[in-house]
């Protein structure tokens, strides 16, 4: 919509059309205020205030939502290329420090106003829904990434090392809830959702990142990657069912606790075995076997089913993002409609859904409620429990099952990454009560120093590209900003 | 993820793992309980208020926001997909009934607990941020979609067209406000900024239905075809102009207008001959240049220049959907970049945003407003008025431009086409407070009148296929379920 210069020179012909124009124009004006004249003498009947329209906000706050927005994505961008570039790390920390540097911590305590301008109170609810509308999406992507094949028929030793990394944390982290709970829990949750909770958070491995570090080095289809990948595959799922059994525990009275956990049983019954072939047969077959793009009923179809499958879970006392995750999981990881979904979704998603939930979570995370040294004495004592217990369960367990030492340490290295899928997790206890906002910083911190020791740890093992038994060509690594 | 039968037929070392397997799930219950025996006589602090955590919203909220969102998208996909078979009609018509189904005309009077349960009001401000935020991108898309060759250069017919079909409705829309005003404005409003509204209102072509009703009939590059989008294209400028003014006016008081319509043309300057240019030649002709898909960083780039864009014509005093129309004008509408932005967010926005703008239209849309004759007699005048007006205009206009009767009839009635650009214009009118709720139902169901008579008119008069001089072979309709 450059202006073309020569168009505005006027012609015979654009003379001419100009005239009328102005004519017109002039002639409209006239009647119109002739009209107004007559116009202005009426008087309208007072305002009725049962003729009020429905509030669809508060004036300015569709803006404060959209400036939130456009601060929020560019910031992640930023600082996610920023330690990408610069720190070799996964462009996840760079999101999540966005998000510390805009919450309480940074912003709101150097410029109190700009915090409040930018991140006025009435919006957060807006940007809570938001992101997590978001990570809804997203959690189906992950369930819609992972390979069932990941999961079963692996080695022996895949399966000890998924064990032992899921035991061993979980133990060390019900372990340290004795410590944890006298001083930090409320009054309010019992000390077996407390420490659940903890032993379930410890536990998690965040398999996108992951799958992001592997790639970065293009060590996915080395024998190392795979059993990392698969590991983690195994205890995303474990730590999920966990996670389902502890928020019905969080959520119900003592009694109830068994009837949801009966429920979400019966739930992935229905899922596994009713809705998925079901979905396969009626929906996903017919739809490969149409040529062209993905259609609108077909992603309509999705939508509707993945937010049906979220309700659902909601409904039945544990978080939409397991309905979400499971549908995304019995839907076919590969074929032509996984791969059209995950095109039209996924960067938008990472890209503009995503950095609000870490946003979110930077807002939930406040510094000033570590005060004292003891705070920071547990904050310490959990990243190293965290990571003795991960890194520890897996290489003991790789050494067990026959792995060299040096790929034993690194499998236990990978397995400690955290990322996104403990801010996840920790979300969900802050939302459900199990654990105070004190505890949620500690998490968070945890959680960004298990994934940012990931890869200069690994560096160190296995020097800057080496996955030294890749028997096969490098695949060439995604083109792309990457899964957080 | 259907269960393999013969996986679950142990051979020995299956046997052998799923004995590890237990040892190991049965040794850490074991420790589990030995930690929960000793953590249960440990208290833990009162709950301090002061450690509440922000709160994201209220239990069960997000449920509610992705059930309406589920049912919102699936209603209208099944009605736009009914229309659109059984009627002929664009999709766009299916979707707006599906709204006013959901709101307050069906749902809510047929069976106002199911309405409660489905659409309560605290969730009310959720559908409507994500639905503007959904409409914002909309208007984008709209705004790059928008070939500024069609708006110069073009016929002398053109130009006489577009011209009458704004100036006509506008006048006669004016002219109608002197009845309408004293009935049913409030006094909180002016004459002037009712009956400027009333001309806009009625004096919008809905670009996007007409685009697609031309591709359908294959005949969007027919000169008939033609013609109708360029006028459709420069009345759509001109109407967001006029409404931008008419915005300014109704929400700055008297002097404050002036201002207002001076930032607005210094905003549009700046747009056209800085951001534009700059965009182009540091983002666009680079991302271009650049090999690959569409990279995060550029997907985050536009995003984040069209959110600033929506907040600085919302600080202006206009709406954001101005801003983001301008942003995806200044881009180039043409060209790889266009076509990589599209692919991403055409379809989430049509299929996941889009509908719940139609629905929370239908729950501002409340046929019990209309009691009396009067009222319906006013709703019909207004739909006379509207088509009389736009029809009228550009019939005349086209048949003194030397357009033959048929094809200036088929013209006028595609002219008349409003569809979903109307529902923006009312949201926006509503939202202002410059139109009621009573006067926002009339002009509903003029939109719906006015689009739903546009395919069996052209019918009537042109067959079911033919636009007479199509003198080029027919364009492959594209396989989607259609912009509304």
């Amino acid at each position: 919509m450059l202006p073309d210069l020569q168009s505005l020179v006027p012609s015979t012909r654009r003379r001419r059309t100009l005239a009328v124009y102005l004519v017109m124009s002039l002639g409209a004006l006239g009647i119109y205020l002739a009209i107004r004249a007559r116009g202005e003498g009426l008087s309208a009947p007072a305002a009725s205030t049962t003729d009020a329209p429905i509030p669809g906000e508060h004036a300015g706050q569709l803006a404060h939502v959209l400036l939130a927005l456009a601060v929020i994505t560019a910031l992640a961008r930023l600082m996610g290329g920023f330690v990408n570039r610069f720190l070799r790390q996964p462009p996840v920390i760079g999101e999540i420090l966005a998000g510390l540097m805009l919450g309480p911590s940074l912003l709101g305590s150097v410029w109190p106003e700009g915090y409040q301008f930018l991140l006025p109170s009435d919006v957060a609810p807006f940007l809570g829904v938001i992101s997590k509308v978001g990570v809804v999406l997203f959690m189906f992507l992950v369930g819609l990434e992972l390979d069932p094949r990941l999961l079963r028929g692996s080695a022996h030793s895949t399966i000890a090392v998924s064990h032992a990394s899921i035991f061993v944390p979980f133990l060390m982290g019900a372990g340290l809830a004795l410590w944890l709970y006298p001083v930090y829990a409320t009054s309010a949750v019992s000390f077996t959702s407390f420490s659940l909770f903890l032993g379930v958070s410890l536990s998690v491995t965040a398999f996108p990142v992951l799958a992001r570090i592997l790639r970065d080095r293009r060590a996915q289809r080395t024998r190392l990657g795979a059993t990392a990948l698969a590991c983690a595959a195994i205890d995303d799922v474990s730590a999920w069912t966990l996670l389902a059994i502890v928020a019905g525990i969080a959520t119900a009275q003592l009694s109830g606790a068994a009837w949801t956990v009966l429920y979400v049983a019966l739930y992935v019954l229905v899922m596994l075995f009713a809705v998925g072939p079901l979905l396969k047969r009626f929906f996903v077959e017919r739809e490969q076997a149409r040529e062209g793009p993905l259609s609108h009923s077909a992603l309509a179809t999705v939508f509707v089913s993945l937010l049906l499958s979220a309700v659902a879970t909601e409904a039945i006392g544990i978080h939409a993002l397991f309905g979400a995750f499971l549908l995304g999981a019995v839907l076919p990881h590969d074929g032509r409609l996984a791969e059209q979904i995950r095109a039209k979704l996924e960067d938008v998603v990472l890209v503009l859904f995503l950095p609000s939930f870490f946003v979110f979570t930077g807002m939930r995370t406040s510094i000033d409620l570590l005060g004292d040294s003891r705070d920071w004495l547990f904050c310490l004592a959990i990243i190293g429990v965290a990571t003795l217990g991960k890194f520890g369960g897996s290489f003991v367990a790789a050494r067990i099952a026959g792995m060299g030492w040096r790929h034993s340490a690194a499998l236990g290295i990978l397995m400690n990454t955290r990322g996104l899928m403990e801010l996840i997790v920790l979300n969900l206890g802050l939302d459900l009560g199990v654990i105070t906002p004190t505890v949620f910083t500690m998490m968070v911190f945890m959680a960004l120093a298990t994934t940012f020791m990931t890869t200069p740890l690994l560096d160190l093992l296995l020097g800057r590209r080496g996955f030294a038994d890749s028997s096969e060509a490098p695949v060439a690594a995604r083109q792309r900003g990457g899964v957080g």
